[in-house]
């Protein structure tokens, strides 16, 4: 009997599994707080769904370009203009299925089997779930109170030291889990070390837009070793449409545009009309960032009468990631009774950090405020 | 100065290649009859357009479960009850980033990197560059008139006989570009051999539906070994929403969802409830394939008055793969002139055969007949 290859035995992303469970449970009729999955509560804004039902309409929504209707990339290169004074060329706008399908086809284009890639941990699991599967070998690189939860030059060369040659860094602002960001200043830093070590640059800036005391800063334009990977699933409220896009150095455009071509032919197509709305949006997607602020003081407020009181510090993103030690020493099984018994889902720290995300929980606070109070609720009840 | 990674220097899709040109040839205004990508010039039916637009109103269209929507699972799994008789267990229907995404995943979950895989040559030229990214060795398998434009046994051992074991055979039928069907016999000869020679059996069925004398056979049921590939977007006429699916043995299904969780999340949710009708549709989508036909007929009448008469026996899908030897003995050239100084899109061979692709053309038509007609018009007057 054939059995899966090895390369594809990855960890699950837990937060999916737990995803899955509590839709299968509010499917049953189960009230179930969902602070599990980072995923706006808020449908994309109206003009974003208007432009939707027209093309819906009006095109016959086939393949675009590969690499995105070259309309979209015009607005996207744009953006950077508007976002951050930074000129970015259309051409180098590579529009793609989700940051997941951004991160697949840089991680293709950048990196060969066996290659090493330096990460923060905790962080996304997906990045090392996917450079896992494509035969690259993810570094974590330990961050904590001691970094401020975010990594730094010392910690990459430390990790350097002790790992082998890293042919990539891949640095998150806002971070997931912990909702911190770099600053500008630890940013260029990171930027120019891995310049001078000849390392390519992934910053994956998803949660920009979604930040509470200091705007994030982009890598956008700062190099021919930059890759900048974004979405339209964060800020925008737009997740099930699956669009992202990367900007890409231009001596990775053609080989990034071969390998869409045959992984992914283009990425959805209505999804491509909609967005074309969403960067006029921001007054009222700015509105919704304002409510995930008071989500999160909901949170701040309310877990430390829980006994959980050491929590990364939340500068954007929307996300808490708790150490839960004090309650457990197994947030796997911390989760799934707190889902089962108290009916809130959350997602364990395992799935950001294998090696001491037992201690952890992460809370999701893109929700309704209601619902996060009512979480504190049920949570004070359970504990 | 960093360099794209050499494994990430896979051809390019030389149909989308020239897609890209045309869309900017008829961006200028430019009349061009676009025989070059295998899509149909109309939208998707009706009820799938209005289920869309429904949830566009009623759902926020977050992400879905990561093996999609269980609704959808359902229908799917459905459909082998009603198309073949066959039944198909939900739990082993996973909904994909169109079969791009399942032939991502279904490679990774199967193949380490190193193994071989045969394919018919010419053949979809995806398989081949989606495989060699991903550290797999793309065997062609030369098939032709000899062997009815159709792989068989003998021609996959001899693969075997000459590269060394196969891991797993990927077999389409109907065929792209050649439109041939595997007959039932052969079918179950091939899965018989892979069953005893242990290689996995990947069953491309995305033209399933399309087909104009007989019906095509699925691998659906045949196995622990074999893995069904098929879309919304040929018969079903979705090709920019991006779904397709796969059937699983049971043994793939938890590895091919924890891929699926990291490097998808989720396929596409408004694509998801519009393809809940895509079911409901097929006598309006017979009536295509209908006027497929008689596009196949327009041309088959019209090439062989160009000098191009010898062509694959076109049984299903909608193109023709047609010898131009007559006129060229440079596909490329050929098609890149035809673009320019006829205004007729068309795919060189070389995309489907690296070998003997020079030779050829692949025509699409899944066009309106008069576009058929005005190209075999415009071709006249330019051969």
């Amino acid at each position: 009997m054939l059995r899966p290859s090895k390369r594809s035995d990855v960890a699950s992303f837990i937060a999916m599994d737990i995803m899955r469970e509590a839709n299968a449970l509010a499917a049953e009729g189960r009230s179930i707080m969902r602070l599990e999955v980072g995923q706006p509560a808020l449908a994309a804004p109206e003009a974003v769904r208007r432009a939707a039902a027209e093309a819906l309409e009006k095109d016959r929504l086939g393949y675009t370009d590969a690499l995105g209707q070259p309309a979209l990339k015009e607005r996207i290169a744009g953006h950077y203009k508007a976002a951050y004074g930074v000129a970015a060329d259309p051409a180098q706008v590579i529009v793609t299925a989700g940051s997941s399908g951004g991160f697949v086809l840089a991680f293709l284009a950048c990196f060969e089997p066996g290659a090493k890639v330096g990460l923060a941990e905790p962080g996304y699991p997906a990045y090392r779930n996917i450079l896992k599967a494509l035969g690259i070998e993810p570094v974590g690189i330990p961050i904590g109170p001691e970094t401020g939860w975010q990594l730094n030059v010392e910690a990459v060369r430390a990790a350097e030291k002790k790992h082998g040659r890293l042919a990539g860094l891949l640095v998150a602002s806002p971070a997931n889990p912990t909702g911190t960001i770099q600053s500008p200043a630890s940013l260029a830093d990171l930027i120019a070390d891995c310049e001078e070590k000849g390392r390519w640059f992934i910053s994956d800036e998803i949660y920009h837009g979604i930040t509470y005391e200091t705007p994030a800063v982009s890598a956008c334009g700062r190099g021919d070793h930059v890759v900048v990977i974004n979405s339209f699933s964060k800020y925008y409220c737009m997740t099930g449409w699956r669009l992202g896009w990367l900007v890409l150095p231009p001596a990775l455009v053609r080989t990034v545009e071969r390998l869409a071509q045959n992984l992914f032919i283009s990425p959805p197509s209505l999804s491509q009309f909609a967005a074309l709305e969403a960067f006029g949006e921001c007054e009222e997607l700015d509105r919704r960032v304002a409510a995930y602020r008071k989500n999160r003081d909901i949170l701040l407020e309310g877990l430390p009468q829980l006994g959980i009181s050491e929590i990364a510090p939340a500068e954007g993103a929307f996300y808490l990631y708790a150490d839960v030690s004090g309650l457990t020493d197994n947030s796997i099984d911390f989760c799934r009774d707190m889902l089962e018994e108290a009916s809130v889902a959350a997602t364990p720290g395992l799935d950001f950090d294998p090696v001491r995300g037992r201690r952890f929980v992460r809370f999701s606070y893109a929700g309704a405020a209601a619902d996060m109070e009512e979480a504190i609720r049920r949570l004070k009840a359970w504990v």
